[in-house]
C-alpha cells in the first residue's frame, strides 16, 4: 500500500462533514458540541466501555448499532458525561439523536451519540436543542478540527489523524486525557472511511485495531463510563478494499491517535513505553506491563528522572507472585539497570540523559516464554494532581 | 477484659529490650538499625509479603520461623531493603542474624531479620557489623521509641502502640509510609507480648488480626518486597491467656498501628474510610473498596475537597462490570450524594465542611448482599508526588 499522511481528520475521507459549536454546557463558552455526518448511510461498528455504569449515550448507541449496523451521523458533547443519570439520562440521549436526525432528515436510529465530562449531572437539554440545530447548520467538509476541538475536556489540543491509503482514506479524531485505561474501547474516538467494506469485516477490523492500540495505552488506570470508539464507512471512494489491508490501515490510524492521547496525558512530562518480553502469553504480558504502567511509585520516579528500578520489580512481583526474580532483567532508555534480578552498575550520566528525554523506553525481559507486549503510559506529575484536584463538580 | 493504653511500645511487655542506633546506612546519620530482644526464647510467628521479589531478610526469617516457631531477637535496618540482591543479599541477611546472635550469646536461628529502604542495592556490611555490636550493647527496656525511630523511612514520626489487657501486655511498632498495599502482611511491624500462648494459637491470632487490620489499609496500591509482621510471645507475665481473648487483644494493637500508618501516609492530608455495604461476600467488598481506595482520580478529588462521586462509581463499575447501577447509593461525610445510581441534591456547604475534615467517611451501599468491609486510605497530594519523585536512588 502507498500510504500518505493527510490533513482533515474525520473529514478527510470523501463524503463526510463535521462541525463544532459552543452550546453553553461549558462555562467558558468553548466548543462543546459536535456533529459528524456522512452524505449517505454507513456501515458502522463500535467498541464500548465494559464499566457497569455505562453512560446513557453508550447504552443508546449500542442499541442503534445492534439494530442495523448502520449509522449516518454522530452527535457528541463534552463537559457532561450523561452518566449515572438513570431514565432521564436515557431520554436525554435519545433526544440528542432525535434532534440531530430531525435536522438532517434521517431516521433517529441512524445517529450515534457520545458524551464526555462530569459524571452524575443531567444534560441542559434547552441548550442542547439550540446547539444541535446550530451544529447541523454548520456542517462542512472543512470542519474536522473544530469537531475534534468540541470533544476536548482536559486535552490541551485537538487530536486527529488521517491517512490516504491509495484509493481510500481513513480519518479519525479522539479525546483524552484522564480516566484513561481503555478496556474493549476507549475515551471518545470517531473514525471515518470512504472505503467500501462489509459490516462483519469492519467490526472485526475495529475490534482488532482497538485491542492493539487504544487498549494498550494507560494514563491513570481508570476505565471511564463513556469510552466509545465508533467507525463509519460510507463507501464513497467506491474502492472495494481487502479486509486484511483495511485492518492494517485502520490499525495505523488507531495507533496514531492512541499515541497522541498519551503524549497529551494529564500533566505528563514523559511518554513511557513499557515493553514486556519473555512472558508466557499475551495476557500475562499485558497484566505485568499494566502493573508497571499504573504504579504511582514508578510514575513518580519517571517524573523525578530517577532510574529507581526497584519500584518496577516491586510492581511486577506484586501482581505475579510466581515470577522468578533471577529471570528478570530491565533496561531503561536502552541501558541495563537490573540483570537476572540483581543490580548491575551503569553509567549514571548516560542514564540521566536517557531519563531526561521526552520518550523513555522501559524494556523488561522475563525469560519465561515467548510472548511480549508494549503499553504506552506517562509519568505522574504535580500537574496531574493539580488538574484532578481542581476539576470541581 | 480491663484494657489500658500504656507507654513503651515493644518494650511494654515484661522481659523485652530494644535499641536504635545509627550505623551509617542513611547519609543523614539518623537512626537506621534496631535490635529487639527478649530475656528468653519466644513463641514466634510472622506474616510476610507475597511479592515474587521477596527480600533476602524475608526469605531468611521465613526459614527461621518454619524451623522451630521460636525467635528470641529481631534485627532490622532502614535505608536499604536488601531486596533484589541475590545470593549476596541472602548471605548478608544471614550475617546480620549471626552477628546479632553472637553478641547476644544465642543461636543464629533464633534471630529474625528485617530491612526496609531502597531496593536493589547491597548492604554496607562493614557498617552493619559495627552497628549491630553497638545496638546489642545499647539494649534497654526503655528504648522502644528509639527502635521505632530506627525503622522509619519516609515516616514523619515513630509508630508505636501498647495496651495492658489486665495480666498481660501487647506492644508493637511499625513503619510506613509508601509502597503500602499490604497483602498477607505489611510494611514492617514488630509485636511483643508477655502472654503465655501456644504457637498455633499465636500464629492463628496473628493471621486473623493482620487480615482485619494491616491488610485493610492501602496507601498507594503498591505491595512491597519487604512486608513483614513478626510477633514474639515470651510468656514472662506467666499469664496463660485464652486464645480468643488474645486474638481480640492482638487485633486492638494491630488496628491501632494500622490506623497510625494511614494517618502518616506519604503526603496525605486526609484519612479516607471507604466503607462498602451490601456486597455479595467479603472478597467482593474488599475488591470494590480497594478499587475506590486506589483510584488516583478519587484520591485527587479528596485532596481537592471535591465530592466528585462520579469518580467513585467509575472505580466501582470498572472492576465489577456486573454491578447494577440502580442499587448503588453513596454518602460522603454522612451526606447522601448519589441515590440508586443517580444524583440527588445536597447541601453544598455542609458537604464542603465534611470534606474539609481530617477524616472523611465514604459509605457505599451496593444492595446486592449482606457483606461489608472498611478499607482505610488517604488522598493523593502534591507532597506524595514530591516525596516519591525526589526519593532518589
Amino acid at each position: 500500500m502507498d500510504i500518505k499522511m493527510i490533513e482533515g481528520g474525520v473529514c478527510a475521507p470523501h463524503g463526510f462533514m463535521a462541525s463544532g459549536v459552543s452550546c453553553g454546557i461549558k462555562e467558558s463558552n468553548s466548543l462543546d458540541l459536535c456533529v459528524l455526518a456522512s452524505e449517505k448511510a454507513c456501515a458502522a461498528a463500535g467498541t464500548f466501555t465494559p464499566n457497569a455504569f455505562k453512560a446513557a449515550p453508550v447504552v443508546l448507541t449500542l442499541e442503534h448499532l445492534e439494530k442495523s449496523g448502520r449509522l449516518q451521523a454522530v452527535v457528541a458533547n463534552s463537559g457532561n458525561a450523561n452518566a449515572c443519570t438513570g431514565e432521564r439520562g436515557l431520554a436525554d440521549a435519545a433526544a440528542m439523536a432525535r434532534l440531530t436526525a430531525g435536522h438532517l432528515g434521517i431516521e433517529a436510529s441512524l445517529v450515534g451519540v457520545a458524551s464526555t465530562g462530569i459524571i452524575g449531572e443531567y444534560l441542559p437539554m434547552k441548550k442542547m436543542e439550540k446547539g444541535i440545530a446550530a451544529a447541523v447548520k454548520a456542517l462542512s467538509p472543512q470542519a474536522g478540527t473544530l469537531a475534534a476541538r468540541a470533544i476536548m475536556t482536559t486535552d490541551t489540543h485537538p487530536k486527529e489523524a488521517a491517512f490516504d491509503f491509495g484509493g481510500f482514506c481513513i480519518g479519525g479524531m479522539a479525546k483524552g486525557s484522564g480516566m484513561i485505561k481503555p478496556n474493549m474501547a476507549t475515551l471518545l474516538g470517531f473514525i471515518t472511511t470512504d472505503a467500501r467494506i462489509e459490516l462483519p469485516d469492519l467490526s472485526k477490523a475495529l475490534k482488532a485495531s482497538v485491542e492493539a492500540s487504544f487498549n494498550l495505552i494507560n494514563i491513570d488506570g481508570c476505565t471511564s463510563t463513556n469510552d466509545s470508539v465508533i467507525i463509519l464507512a460510507n463507501g464513497a471512494s467506491e474502492v472495494e478494499v481487502d479486509p486484511t489491508d483495511f485492518g492494517a490501515a485502520l490499525f495505523q490510524v488507531c495507533s496514531s491517535l492512541a499515541r497522541i492521547l498519551v503524549e497529551d496525558a494529564e500533566g505528563a512530562t514523559h511518554l513511557v513505553r513499557v515493553n514486556i518480553a519473555g512472558a508466557n502469553d499475551a495476557a500475562e504480558a499485558k497484566k505485568l506491563a499494566t502493573a508497571v504502567a499504573e504504579s504511582p511509585l514508578v510514575k513518580t520516579a519517571f517524573f523525578g528522572g530517577d532510574p529507581n528500578w526497584g519500584r518496577i520489580v516491586q510492581a511486577l512481583g506484586a501482581v505475579e507472585p510466581g515470577l522468578d526474580p533471577s529471570g528478570v532483567s530491565i533496561k531503561i532508555g536502552g541501558l541495563a539497570v537490573c540483570l537476572c534480578g540483581e543490580p548491575i552498575s551503569f553509567d549514571v550520566e548516560s542514564l540521566e540523559q536517557a531519563m531526561a528525554a521526552k520518550e523513555i523506553a522501559v524494556e523488561i525481559e522475563l525469560s519465561r516464554g515467548e510472548a511480549g507486549i508494549e503499553v504506552l503510559t506517562c509519568d505522574l506529575s504535580y500537574d496531574y494532581v493539580k488538574i484532578n484536584a481542581e476539576y470541581h463538580t
